[in-house]
């Protein structure tokens, strides 16, 4: 487990209580991944939710898996943000992959065990659906700022 | 008011049970949009929320209001999706603006009331949080697909 100190330092978890702070720091913990790790990859079932404590993470798309031809970046997390947003969100797939490009220090949030908890807490499942909702809506803001570029 | 049962074909609603069906309903109006109506415009407050139902709107992103240089064409909306998913995300403000390409008819559910109504009765407020999130994240997937192909 990590300390609930920990996770109250995040936007992302201002909404819950000292409790429910305590029950999702109890499935939590900490990880390092070294620069070039793939951290996630596309596709795959979204199993597990971060938060960047430190370092940099690209998100590639090659639509449609290793065989695809196209391989563009098309976004990136900053620390303080969440990955693996889709794991909360079903059909629980992560719609990109992601790759750390610099050493990197996270807390990683067992999925399975996260969604468990929303079901029996429908109040943080409520707070957290909030969070998730407000995180994939800044990463579709920055995604369209991004495209309006590409195509101008 | 519209009918429940119109709520209950689409698959945004269909996490509601028969009471929480009836009481979006109530909140609920049909709506008809001539060609060319801009439905909603990008960083305007978000006030509502709509299904279409029939037609087509294409979302324009300006890059920063009505004086952006930026005019592009970031995605659209098919009948049977959300529009103005940003109505129940904080800060309750449109990422894009929203013109009707054809006649259109779309559910209109007022953004203040249903946000009123998630704060009562919060499992009917995770089960629609849950489908906002899944609707934002498949604009995400859409708009990464779009920005992959823009750069290849």
């Amino acid at each position: 487990m990590v300390s609930p100190e920990l996770l109250r330092r995040f936007p992302f978890f201002a909404c819950l209580t000292d409790d429910q702070l305590k029950a999702v720091a109890l499935i939590a913990v900490e990880k390092t991944f070294p620069k070039d790790t793939i951290v996630l990859k596309e596709n795959a079932p979204a199993s597990r939710l971060w938060i960047l404590l430190e370092g940099d993470i690209d998100l590639i798309f090659s639509g449609g898996g290793e065989g695809a031809v196209v391989n563009a970046l098309v976004g990136s997390i900053a620390p303080g943000e969440a990955l693996g947003v889709s794991s909360l969100i079903e059909p629980y797939q992560y719609i990109s992959s992601a790759k750390a490009v610099a050493p990197c220090k996270v807390v990683e949030i067992d999925g399975v065990a996260l969604r468990a908890l929303l079901e029996v807490d429908q109040k943080l499942g409520l707070a957290m659906m909030r969070s998730i909702a407000a995180a994939v809506l800044e990463r579709l803001k920055y995604t369209q700022v991004e495209l309006a570029a590409a195509r101008a």
